[in-house]
C-alpha cells in the first residue's frame, strides 16, 4: 500500500513543485478552505507561490447482481462541479450509481471517508484495477486552468498543489493514457441531485466486500482481463499476480515471490551451482551488513550506489553509534577479506559465490522481478595471478548464464561486452547478455559478468608474491595486485521468461522451469455416469500420474469435485503448465488421453501405452519449439541499421538496432538525446520507462558480416566519424 | 573490531555506573589529569562520582628469531607505577623487553599511539589473542584501591571509569580468568629503566608486521595452540578459523561462513528441503523488511523480539517516513498474506518454507554459529483447518530435524516439549530438539518446531468457512480460525557439531557432510627418488581420486610440491577430513594405500582393488563410529536425579538431569535460582554463560521408566508437590 512519503516521491519525479502544506484534518470542503487561508496568512511565503483550486473525490458503485464482479466508479472532479450520478451512471451503462460503502474505501482503496484522493488508486491491487472506471472532471485539466490542483495527499491533514499535467502523468502511470475517461461532468447537472457533499456523508448502501466476491480459491481469478497487446504494463502486473507468481508487499518496491515463481528460481539455482561447481568455485556467506568505512573505500563504484543503500540507524530502542549499510552489492564487504586470505600465488585463484539477496532503494518506479528494492541473486567474485585468467572465466560465466536463458527459460539472449558508459562502475569491463521484450520493443540487460582489473584489488590492498620475480636477487620479490571478476544473475531472470513467453491466456512455462509440466484432468464425466464410472476416471488419472512422476516427470492431477473442466483447464492455463492431458470415459475406452499444448493449444490423441515416452518428447518438443519461437519474435524486431535515418522510426517500431558506431561515449550520448521521443515531437513520454532515449546495449560478440566494418571505411551512423564496430542500441528497461 | 559503542554495551553489562566523559585529546597522563579536573569543575555533579585513579596502557615485545610467531605482553598499569621492562622480561623469560612498534599496534590491535586502552585487546583476532601475554598491575586489583579507574575507551578523547571487578570481569570474558596475571609489577622498579613515559614515546624498534610472519597459505596455522578440555572457547575460537570455516567481520556479532562451513549448511539444505517437499511443503520468498505496523501486529510475539530488531531509517541520504524493521523472524511477515490467500477450507493446509537470513541485533555476549546478529535459517509456515493436522505436522518436522543431526551431523538429540516458560512466545505449545555439549555440561536448544494454535490466525482474521457447517440451515456458515505451525533451523546446527565432535588436532567432520571426505596425498619420496618415481607416486594418487570420484565420494589430492607430508597430514586434520590416504613408493609395490581415519587416528593397508567399496564402507563406519562416541558421551552427561541434593552436584559435574518434576512455572524459576552457582557461593559465575542457573531444556517425549512417575505418588524433587513428568534441565547455550 502506498504511505504519504510514497505518493510524495511519486509526485516529486511528476514535478511536484509546491510546498506540502499540513494543517488539521478537514472534513468538508469549506473546513479545507478555511485551513489553507489560515497556513498562507500565516506564512507570507505560501501566498505567492500558491494559486488553486479545491477538488473532491468520490467513490460509486452501480447496482450490481450479487454474482458479478463488484465495479466502482472513481471521479475526481473540481470541488464545485454538481452532476446527477443517475444521469452519469446511464451514459455508462450502469444502473443506479450511488456512493460505495465503507467496506469497499477500506477494502480496496485502503483510504476511508473524508480522506479519498486521487493517490487512493496507487492502493488498489493490480488484479482490482481493471474494475474501477476512473473519470477526471474535464475542468481540472482545461486549457483554462492556470492554477494548481488541491489534493490531500494521503489524509485530510495535508495538501498537496499539482498542475494538470502532473495529475495527468500520475493516472497515465497508474493507468496509462486509456485507462481513465476525462469527462465534462457539468453536463450531467440536474436538479435532482447535488453531489457535493463530501464521500463522508454518504448514504450506507448495502454491499458485499468486494473480496467475498472473489470466484476462486487462493485468490485466482479466472483469466486475465486486459490483453498483452493492448496494454502490456497491466497485462503483466496481472499474469503475474493472478496466476501466483507474485504479491505485492505492503512496502513499496518488495514483492512476495510465491512458490510457482520460486521453483524457477529453484530450478536455475541448482543448474548454475552445479555449473560454477565444475569451476571450482566454492560457496559461501558474507553478512548483509557493511560499515560506511568499507562500503566507501572504492569511490567510482560507491558514487554508483550511494543514493539507493538502504542504512540501519537503530536496534531495539538503541541509537547505533555509527549507521550500518546494507549490501547494495559485495565488493566492499567481500575484498577486505580477500586481502587477509590471499597471501602468496598459491592461494590464487580464489573463487567464491554466495546466494543472498541485496538491497537497492531505487526511487524510480518499482517492478516487479525487473526492478525491486529488494532482490535474490547469487554473486560470484574471484581473484587471479593475471588478466588472462580474469578474462577467461569472466567469459565462462557469461556463457552459463546465456545457458539458464536460452536453455532453461527459452529465452534467446545476445552477449557482448558493456560500452565504457555503461560498463560496471570501477571495474575494467562488463560482458552481458541482452534479452528483447517484442511486446514493447525494448532491450533488458539479462546477466552481467565483469572483469574487475586490478582497481579493487589496488583499494583494498589485494597483493601476492610475484612468483616470476628472480628469487636469488637479494632484492623484496615484486609484488602483484591480484585480477579480480565478479558476477551477478538476479530474479529479474523470471520477469523476463513471463514477458517474453507470456499470452492473453497467462503464463506459458517453459517445460524445463515449470514446477508441474503435465497436469491430468478428468472430463466428459456427466450426470448419467455412474459413481463408480467416475472413480474409474479419477483412478485413471491418477494412475497416469504416477506412471509420470515415475519417468521423472512433474505431473499432477486436479480431481477437485466442485470445480467443472473447463474451468480447470482455464486455471491451469493461466499458470501456463505446459501439457494438459484430459481423460474421460472415451478416451479411457480408445487406451488414450487427449493432449493440449500450452503453447500452441495444439491437440493430439495419445495412447497411454508408453505415454511417458510421448509425454517427454513432448515436453522436449514444447521447450525447444518455444525457444525457436522467441527467437523468430527476437530476430523480428532486430534491425540492422545503416542510415541514422532509419534508426528512431526503427526504434518506432518496437525494433533493437545494430548499427556501425565509433564507439565513443560522446556519440552514444548523442544518439540517446536524439532518439527520445521527447527530442522529437513525438507522443508524450512513457512514465513506465527509465528513459526513453535508446542506450547501447552492448557490443555483441558475434558481430554482423554483410556488410562488415571495414577499418578506416565504415562511417557511424549517428557522427559520421569512422566506425569500428557493431552496436546493439535500443530502448531499455 | 570494537568500536566505541561496542566497548560501552560490553562494559554496561559488566557493570559501568558511572558518565563517560568527553574531552580534547590528551597525549599525555600530565594533560589527561588536567583535561579531567576541568570537566569536573566544569559539571558540578561530576565531582560527587568520581574518585579515580589514571592508568597507563603498554604493548610491549621481546626480541624473537625472525622465524619465531611474534609475541607481544600488554600491560595494564597504574600511571605511577614504575618498573624496568628488562626484569620484567627476566621473569617472563623474555629477552630484552621492550615497546613495540606502530605496526603491531594497529596490525594486531588496531589502536595507535596515545589511544591504548585495554579494550585494544578485544581488537586481536581470536587466533592471535594466544600469543599475547596480559599483565594487571597488582595495585589496579587491591583490596585498598577504593577509587575507580580511569581508562581511554577506544580514543584519548574520552574516559570511562569502572572497577576493578568490572576491569577483571573484562579480561575474564575476554580470556577466562587464568589468561592474565596479576603481576606486583613495582617489584621490578630499578633504576636502569622508567618507562613512565607514555606509548607514544616508544622508540621505533625494528619488526616485521605481524601478518607477515603467518607460516601457512590461507592464513591456516598449522595445529591449535590451545586444547579443548584447558579452555574450550578459545579452542572453538581457533578451531572455526583456522580450519578456515568462519573469520570474523568488522560488525561485531557477525561473521563470515567460509565455503568450509558453508559446504555443510547446503548439505543440510538439500537434505531438509527433499524431506519437506514430501510433505507437499512449497518454497517462497517473503520480503526482509517489515513495517512496524505489521510487526506490532501480535503483542506477545513481538515483545519477545522488539528489544533486538534492527531498524533501516535512512535510504541513500534521505530519511524514510517512517522506519522499516528487518525481520527477526517471519510470522508478521507473512500472516496478514494468509488471510488474503486462504479464502476456503480448501485452500488448506498451505504449506510454505523460504531459506534465508534474519537478524535479531543481541546485545548478549556473539558467539560463532551459536548466537550471531544475522544467521542463516529456513523457516517454515503452516495453516491447517484443525489442530491435529498442526499436532502432526509440527511432529513430522520435528523428526526431520532429529534426522539432520543424527543422521548427517552424528550429533545426538533428545526430543520433548518445552516447557510453559520457554515455549515461542505467542504460540500454543513448543516442540523442540535437545542437544548436549559434553565439554561444557551445558544443554543447547538445536531446533524447534511449534504449534502456533489459533492465536496469530485471530489477530491476522485468518479464516474459512466451516466446512461441516449445516448447509441448508439458511445461517451464515460459521467461520473457523486455522490452526497454524512454524518451524525454524539455523546454522547453529554446524557450531554444535564443531563443538561435539572437535578435537586437540581440530575439527573432526561426520563423512555426510564433509566437503571432502578423503584426502589423498603422496609420502615416502625422499631425494634419491627420481623424478619419474615422483611423478608414477603423483599419478598413482590422481588416478585414486578419479575413481574415487567416479564412485560418488568427495575425494582430493594434496600434491602441493613446497609443503612436507607431515604438514599436509596437519592441515588436514585441522580441517577434519575423515580418511587420509598416503601413497608412497612401498605402497604402491604392494598395490596398497595407508589408511588413517580422522576420529580414531587408527591406521590400515588398503588393497587398491575395489578401494572404492573397502572406503565406501569405511566412511559409513566412521559416520556410525562418530554418532556412537557422541552418544555416550551424551549418556556419560546425562543424569536420572531423584534427590535435589545431588541436582546441582550434578550440573558442577558438567551433567544434564531428569529429574521428576510438577511442571509448573514458579518451580522452574525456583530451579534456576537455586542451581545457579553464585547463590551456591561456589566459584565466579562464567560470563561466557548467559545464565548458570539450570534451564529446563524440555520434557523428553521418551519418559524415563525406570522408575516411572507414578501420578499421585511421585514428588518433584525440587518443591515437593506432586511431580508429573521427569524434565530435562541443565546448564544450557
Amino acid at each position: 500500500m502506498s504511505d504519504i512519503q510514497d505518493i510524495i516521491i511519486q509526485l516529486t519525479e511528476l514535478g511536484l513543485e509546491k510546498p506540502v502544506v499540513s494543517h488539521d484534518s478537514v472534513e468538508t470542503v469549506e473546513l479545507w478552505s478555511e485551513a489553507l487561508e489560515a497556513c498562507i496568512a500565516a506564512e507570507a511565503a505560501l501566498e505567492s507561490q500558491l494559486d488553486y483550486v479545491l477538488t473532491k473525490c468520490l467513490i460509486l458503485k452501480p447496482k450490481q447482481p450479487k454474482s458479478a464482479e463488484p465495479i466502482q466508479v472513481f471521479i475526481i472532479a473540481k470541488a464545485d462541479t454538481t452532476f446527477s450520478m443517475t444521469n452519469l451512471g446511464k451514459d455508462l451503462g450502469m444502473k443506479e450509481l450511488r456512493f460505495a460503502n465503507d467496506d469497499v474505501l477500506t477494502t480496496i482503496f485502503n483510504t476511508s471517508k473524508g480522506n479519498v484522493s486521487p493517490f487512493a488508486l496507487s492502493n488498489v491491487p493490480a488484479d482490482k484495477l481493471p474494475s474501477v472506471t476512473i473519470i477526471l472532471d474535464q475542468s481540472l485539466v482545461s486549457e483554462d486552468l492556470n492554477k494548481d490542483i488541491a489534493f490531500h495527499p494521503f489524509k485530510n491533514d495535508k495538501t498537496v498543489f499539482i498542475s494538470s499535467v502532473t495529475l495527468k502523468s500520475y493516472l497515465d502511470k497508474l493507468v496509462g493514457p486509456d485507462g481513465y475517461k476525462v469527462i465534462d461532468l457539468s453536463k450531467y447537472a440536474a436538479s435532482e441531485a447535488k453531489p457535493s457533499a463530501p464521500v463522508k456523508k454518504a448514504p450506507q448502501a448495502e454491499q458485499k466486500p468486494a473480496q467475498a466476491a472473489e470466484e476462486v480459491s487462493g485468490g485466482t481469478k479466472l483469466g486475465l482481463d486486459v490483453k498483452k497487446d493492448d496494454d502490456f504494463s497491466r497485462w503483466y502486473q496481472q499474469v503475474l499476480t493472478r496466476s501466483e507468481m507474485l504479491d505485492y508487499y505492503d512496502i513499496s518496491g518488495c514483492y512476495i515471490i510465491r512458490p510457482w515463481a520460486y521453483h524457477v528460481w529453484q530450478t536455475i539455482q541448482e543448474y548454475f551451482d552445479a555449473k560454477i561447481k565444475t569451476m571450482r568455485v566454492k560457496n559461501c556467506y558474507f553478512p548483509m551488513f557493511v560499515s560506511a568505512r568499507a562500503l566507501e573505500q572504492e569511490k567510482d563504484h560507491i558514487e554508483g550506489f550511494a543514493p539507493e543503500v538502504a542504512w540501519v540507524t537503530k536496534a531495539g530502542s538503541s541509537d547505533l553509534e555509527e549507521p550500518i549499510a546494507i549490501r547494495p552489492t559485495s565488493e566492499t564487504v567481500m575484498y577486505p577479506y580477500f586481502s587477509k586470505w590471499i597471501r602468496s600465488h598459491r592461494d590464487l585463484p580464489l573463487r567464491l559465490n554466495q546466494w543472498c539477496s541485496v538491497v537497492r532503494w531505487e526511487f524510480k518506479n518499482p517492478q516487479p522481478f525487473l526492478r525491486t528494492r529488494e532482490f535474490l541473486w547469487q554473486e560470484g567474485h574471484c581473484a587471479y595471478i593475471n588478466k588472462e585468467g580474469a578474462d577467461t572465466e569472466a567469459r565462462r560465466i557469461l556463457t552459463y548464464y546465456k545457458a539458464v536463458y536460452e536453455y532453461l527459460l527459452a529465452v534467446p539472449m545476445i552477449d557482448g561486452i558493456k560500452s565504457e558508459k555503461e560498463k560496471f562502475a570501477g571495474g575494467l569491463y562488463t560482458t552481458t547478455i541482452e534479452g528483447f521484450i517484442p511486446s514493447t520493443g525494448r532491450g533488458i540487460q539479462a546477466g552481467t559478468s565483469h572483469n574487475l582489473g586490478q582497481s579493487f584489488s589496488k583499494m583494498f590492498n589485494v597483493v601476492v608474491e610475484d612468483p616470476n620475480s628472480p628469487s636469488n636477487s637479494g632484492n623484496e620479490p615484486a609484488k602483484l595486485n591480484v585480477w579480480q571478476t565478479s558476477w551477478g544473475l538476479s530474479t529479474r531472470t523470471i520477469g523476463v521468461m513471463v514477458m517474453v513467453h507470456g499470452d492473453d491466456k497467462g503464463l506459458v512455462m517453459p517445460p524445463r522451469v515449470s514446477e508441474i509440466q503435465v497436469i491430468v484432468i478428468p472430463t466428459g464425466l456427466t450426470v448419467k455416469h455412474s459413481a463408480s464410472d467416475r472413480q474409474t476416471i479419477y483412478k485413471a488419472c491418477s494412475d497416469l500420474v504416477s506412471r509420470l512422476i515415475e519417468a521423472g516427470i512433474r505431473a499432477e492431477d486436479d480431481l477437485r469435485e466442485n470445480y467443472t473442466p473447463g474451468f480447470k483447464y482455464n486455471h491451469w492455463e493461466l499458470k501456463g503448465v505446459p501439457i494438459r492431458l484430459e481423460i474421460g470415459p472415451k478416451d479411457l475406452d480408445k487406451n488414450s488421453a487427449l493432449s493440449v499444448r500450452r503453447d500452441t493449444f495444439a491437440k493430439s490423441s495419445l495412447s497411454l501405452d508408453n505415454i511417458e515416452t510421448t509425454i517427454s518428447e513432448l515436453l522436449e518438443q514444447i521447450q525447444n519449439d518455444m525457444f525457436a519461437k522467441a527467437t523468430k519474435d527476437r530476430d523480428a524486431g532486430l534491425k540492422l541499421v545503416l542510415d541514422w535515418d532509419d534508426f528512431v522510426t526503427a526504434l518506432n517500431n518496437k525494433c533493437i538496432c545494430l548499427i556501425p558506431w565509433c564507439n565513443t561515449t560522446d556519440c552514444e550520448d548523442q544518439i540517446k538525446d536524439r532518439s527520445s521521443r521527447a527530442e522529437l515531437g513525438d507522443e508524450p513520454q512513457d512514465e513506465k520507462a527509465p528513459s526513453m532515449g535508446a542506450k547501447s546495449l552492448c557490443i555483441p560478440f558475434d558481430q554482423p558480416t554483410n556488410p562488415p566494418i571495414e577499418q578506416g571505411v565504415t562511417k557511424c551512423i549517428q557522427c559520421g566519424n569512422l566506425a569500428t564496430v557493431y552496436g546493439l542500441f535500443g530502448r531499455s528497461y
